[in-house]
Order: structure tokens, then sequence, then C-alpha cells
């Protein structure tokens, strides 16, 4: 059978001055990979007219997916519509429904409706529509002899819903080749390391297709393998999971969308028990985190960012001396934290961090990037010191979800 | 004068199957943009043969100076370099001082030369050697027909020192134009809002270049225009801000590097000042973004993530019967939780933030995306109502810039 294959165009002239980096190419040529469809050459041009054409001739002359992303806002430098319309030689269909959902979102925010905006109701009359939820710019899907284009607004969030849940569904149909992922999440392990571990294990599987995600100072295995049944799909993807998970079960922790505030949010709940969160370098990361899940008001209440030593002696009672002793990143500050912060909040679990963000502040003791990170409950209070880099917000990052892991941890060892 | 363009192609399968971001076609983008340089097409194609020959004629045709990056590591040498010899009908010339320091290399780290590796000390004859101190793959300039062919390794540390060393000196030489750029911020109105106000003002200026950028609810307007002397520059950018800031002050808030947590720092430390935040449905999100900026501790000391009605009482001291008469998500609520911020955490500037971040949770009277923002200082207090979308995280984003830009407001009125 032969192979299919693609190739993606981004559009804009920011692209191309090198100030924004295209990721929006390297997106779909993830997601197209899954189903099988590799892509085969990308572009990116600026919003000029004959470029896209060239482009266009050029792309559907050597693949049979072609996507286009860019160009599809109001203003003057969105010009992809008309130009696809010259291209096919086709003219713009008015929407009406959108046109009044268009006209609905901008009474509600109180702005004025102007004409101009009614093309943004206007798509031309060969596209099949592509809903996105994110903008009024909708994707666009054009079959011409033989070969498919899809086009798609140039903003990472409605281009991501519109591939995924658009555009793959749609190609996968036509791609024959039906490939199921899991998604094996870890933290704490450099790549390379993961990479030297997990071999021998996923060596024992035919036809798997592998891809190290790192990302945050964390790493997802992405693991592809050609479709069966659902029950034959779950049988394998539990054993192997397992068998994963058991090489580093303190770091390998979780599958598919079960990323860290998820898992927190699932075991929380499963013991109806409460978490209160002391940020001293996350700033209030972590409490932003927890509540990026929908339903997290069900196990977290309170937070505190004790961001100054005087906020963290009036708010969770630290004393004065243990700060002045041991300084504010230190065990013992963390200790009286994770105190502070069971007694103050009544919750079940206490998250307690107390670090150097950098890039300034480290001392030869303390260098930039150390970070102590304590979890408790009434029992047990577990404090671990970690050195990360010189990247504020690497740090910031990298220290919410250590957090987070050791409170799964403490929470797992509970049940 | 003829305008000077570039085109950059990059080599590599890794870059095609998006699970490398492609970082240094933009790199170089910035580069030659700053000696007036326009790259006018990017291309990423696999480590083939065939489709390096492609590229190379499809660039040599439609631009002055290309540049390929790839292909050029120990494991792929062969193909670039032959590629190259086969495209210019040429052969490879060993340099024989390469050839020692090879040699020197190896022995150095203990590694056995094999004379597989003479190959990196050979070159087509008719390429300009360019020093890489960072790796063995020197950089390569090749004249063909009046155009410019520069090749880099894709290692990005040496295909940057390459660049900057070596080919902008080069290429400066035969450029004349350089460009800058001012970035201007807003936040709260559409883009095409935003175009259509900013319009005349922009239209009074001949040679610029305008990009509406879309991000998180917010639009940066990106202007370039040719580079004059610093003086010039200085007052020509001051103008124009001032005159775009001028259409919509509330909502046109800052430039270049200016973003909302850095311009708020400012302001705060030139008043010598702190804030503090009470935050409901954004859990945490304010303070992270206020404490991403390095040095914020100056006027960052305290934020409380209030995040059920009992902790709004306990901490903040709001009044039961307010939460129960007119419910969390209020303005009187609100205002409760700003003056409970500003007595507990003594801070001279308070934050305070509820609404229903969604999916769930929302009613006819208050559905999903409704906020209510409120700041204040000892002698002020202004909370306003938003409605955003259904997107959770998206509310939580949009809700924490609004608190910031409305914050700046109230600081510049102090002033």
């Amino acid at each position: 059978m032969k192979n299919i294959t693609a190739i993606t165009i981004s559009i804009g002239d920011e692209l191309l001055s090198g100030r924004t980096l295209d990721s929006n190419n390297a997106f779909i040529s993830r997601q197209l990979d899954l189903i099988g469809i590799s892509v085969v050459k990308k572009m990116i041009i600026g919003d000029i007219a004959q470029d896209i054409k060239d482009s266009l001739d050029w792309a559907f002359s050597q693949a049979d997916v072609v996507t286009l992303t860019g160009g599809l806002g109001p203003t003057h430098d969105d010009i992809t519509k008309s130009v696809l319309c010259e291209y096919f030689d086709v003219r713009l269909k008015l929407y009406p429904e959108l046109l009044e959902a268009l006209k609905d979102r901008f009474a509600k925010r109180g702005f004025q409706f102007s004409e101009s905006n009614t093309s943004q109701a206007e798509y031309p009359e060969n596209a099949a529509l592509l809903e996105n939820p994110f903008g009024t710019a909708q994707g666009m899907h054009i079959q011409h002899e033989g070969k498919h284009l899809f086009v798609m607004a140039g903003v990472p969030r409605e281009m991501q819903i519109v591939t995924t849940d658009q555009i793959i569904p749609l190609l996968s149909k036509i791609a024959h080749k039906s490939i199921s992922i899991i998604d094996i999440h870890s933290i704490g392990v450099p790549e390379s390391t993961l990479y030297e571990l997990t071999k021998p294990v996923l060596d024992e599987y035919p036809d798997l297709k592998i891809a190290y995600l790192p990302k945050q100072g964390m790493v997802t295995i992405r693991v592809s393998f050609p479709s069966s049944s659902p029950d034959e799909e779950q049988k394998f993807t539990t054993e192997l999971y397992g068998k994963i998970h058991d090489l580093k079960p303190k770091n390998i922790y979780g599958r598919d969308e079960e990323v860290l505030p998820v898992l927190i949010g699932k075991l929380l709940k499963a013991k109806q028990a409460t978490v209160a969160t002391a940020e001293s370098c996350t700033g209030g990361l972590v409490a932003s985190l927890i509540t990026d899940i929908s339903g997290s008001s069900e196990y977290f209440q309170t937070g505190f960012v004790t961001y100054a030593n005087e906020t963290k002696m009036s708010l969770l009672g630290v004393a004065e001396q243990i700060l002045v002793d041991y300084g504010a990143v230190s065990e013992e500050t963390v200790a009286e934290m994770l105190n502070g912060t069971l007694q103050k909040s009544g919750a079940d679990y206490a998250i307690a961090i107390s670090g150097v963000a950098g890039p300034t502040g480290g001392s030869e003791e303390k260098p930039v990037g150390t970070v102590y990170i304590g979890v408790a409950n009434n029992a047990h209070q577990n404090i671990k010191r970690f050195q990360f880099g010189k990247n504020r917000i690497l740090n910031k990052e990298m220290s919410a979800f250590s957090a987070l892991n050791l409170l799964r941890l403490l929470i797992e060892k509970d049940v």
C-alpha cells in the first residue's frame, strides 16, 4: 500500500523574520505521524499572494495531504481566503449562523461590530468548515484532484484543536493504517537515562514506534503501535505500562491523560482528602497547576504564597528563630511551613516549597536552583532538597511538578 | 536599490517528524534581518540527496542568499558534502591542517583515529571555509552565478557562531539596509478592532511593515521600519508609541519588553510600593505571573489562594452574609476580598479575583466565563465584571492579565 505523504506550509511574515518560532508545523507533523502519515517537507512563506499560490502548486505536486496555517485573521495581512478563492477559482460564501455568532460575541464583550468583521463569516465555497471552538476563524477542508488541503488559523491553540479534533479523525479514515498510542509520563530522569533504562523492555515488543518527548524537565515516552481490538489493546498497554512503571516507580508515574495535576486530583478524590499549598519560590504556580483541573475545588481550598519571611511568619507561624538560624531556603523552614499549612488550612495534605529560583540570590552553600520541597499529612512529613538549573521559569516549573510528584508518592503510600 | 533576499533551508528527518523544533532557521532570519536582508521563504527537508538538490535549484531561482543547515554532523557528513559536489560538479579537497587538528583532537580524548574520520577534513573545492570553533564541521561559503550559499552544521551552538562571526560580517558588506522593530502591547481589544483603530495612525507613516500577533486574548502590534540613527529612531518610536497608546490608553499599555508582569514591576519599584493578591478562580496564576519576574520579591510578599468560601472567610475576613446574599462570584465579595488582602498583608495595593472558570459551574445570571476582578489601595477601589469564554485555562489567563492591567491603571492614576 502506498504511503500517504504530507507537506505543511506556515504563512506569516513574523515567522520569516525569526521573531516567532514556528511550532505549528511541528505539532501537525507529530499528529500526522501518529496515524502513519509522513510529512516529507515543510515550508514557511510570507503573507504574499503569489508565494501562497506557488507553494500550493508545489505541495500538491509532491504530497497527498497539504496543511496551510496562518493568515486567517481579520487584518490586512490575512489574505489566505482571498488567495484560495483565486487559486481554486471559486467565490466566498457567507455563513449567516457564523455571522450571528460573531455579532453576539462582539455584543457580549461590549465592542462595536464593524462590517469589516463580516469577512470572518465568509469562506471559499469549495471548503467544508472544521469547527474552531477557540476563535472566529474556522478551519477548512478542500478536496482538490484527489488531494486534501486543510487550512487553519495560525494561533497555536486554535490550530491544535482543529488538528486533533477535526483533521486527524478525518484523515485517519483514509490513512488505512490505524495506529494506537500510549503516553507514559516520567519526572526527574534525564532523557538519555530514561532511554537506556526502558530500552530492554521496549525492545521485547516488535512493531513499536518510540518517541521521547521532553518538556519542563519531564519526559513523556510516546509509544505507538498498530491498532487491534479494544480488549487486546487494553491488555497490551496495561502490561507495557506496568513493566515500564516498575523500572522506576518513584519517577514513572502515569499514562495518557494522567499528567500530575490530573493524577493528584484522582488520588485525592478517591480518598475524599484535600490539599493546601504554601509556596515561596514557585510563587503560586503549584496552586495554579492544581486549579487548572476542572473540579479541583473538591480537593483544593487554600493556598498561601509566602514570598517574604514576614509572610511565612504571619500566615504560617514559622518561628523567626528558624529563619534566622537556618534561612528561608532550608529543610527546617519548609518543615515549619508544612506544619503551619496543615494547621491553618485544615487540609489533609500540605505542600511547601522554598528555594532560590534565580537568576540572582544564590550562595556557595545554596546556589541558584536549590529548592527544598516538602509534603506532609498529620502522620508523615517528607522533605527533599533538589538542585535545578539557572533558569528562573524552568526552576519554578520543575519545583512545582516535583512537589506534585512527592505528594503523589505520599498519598499512594497512605492508600 | 534592490532588496537583498534570502532563503533558509534546514535538513533533518527529526525536524520533519516534528519531534525537534527548528530554531536554526529562526536564528538565521533574525541575524539577516538585522542587516536588512529579508528571508522570503524557509524550507525544511529530510536527509534525501534529491530533495537537497531540488531545494537548492528552487532557492537559487528566487533569492540572492541561501543558507543550508544540517546534515553535516559526523553521521551525515557524507550526504551533504557529496551532494554539494554532485550539484556543483566539483571534487572534495583535503585540508591537511584540519586533518592534523582532527588527529590531535582524537588523541587528546583517548580515542583511536580511524581513516573514515578523514572525511571531516575534506570539503568541496569550490567552498571557502568558515571557521567553526565549537566543532569539527567547518562552515562553507560557495559563490554560484552571483548568488551566495552558506552551509553550516545543524548543532545550534555551531550554527550560531558561524552565522554571527563569519556570515554576517561577510554579508553586511553587500547589504546596505537595516531594519528596526517596535512591539506595542494591548489587552482586551479584539484583533480586528485594534486593526481598525490603529490603521489611521499607522497609515500616516510610509515604509512601515505591520503584523498583529494575538496570544492569550492579547494582541501585540509589531511594527518594523528602516533603521536610522539611534536618536532619530528613539524619537520616532516614542512618537509612534505615544500616538497608538493614546488611542486607547486603558488597553494599549506597553512597548517591547514591557509586558504586563514586567511593567507592573517597574511601576511598583518606582513607587517603592508593594502588591498582594487574593485569587479564587485564577488559583494562584496572578501571583505566579508576578513572581516570574526576577526581583519581584521587592514588591510582592504575600498571596492568598482562597478557592473555597471558608478560606475567603478565614483568611480574608469576608463576611459569611455577603457570600450568602451575593455569592462568591460578585462585586460585593471581591470588595471584601480586597479589603481583607490590604489589611492582612499590609501591602500598598491589592488584587482580588472571583469568577466561574468553567467548563462547569455557570448559571444563567453568571455563565461560565463571568469573572469579577478588583484592584485597590487604601484610597481607591475599582472592581469590574468581565465576560470571557468557555475555556478554563484561557479564562484563567485572561483574568490574570486583565487584573494586572487594572492594577497598572490604578498605579498610573496614583502617580
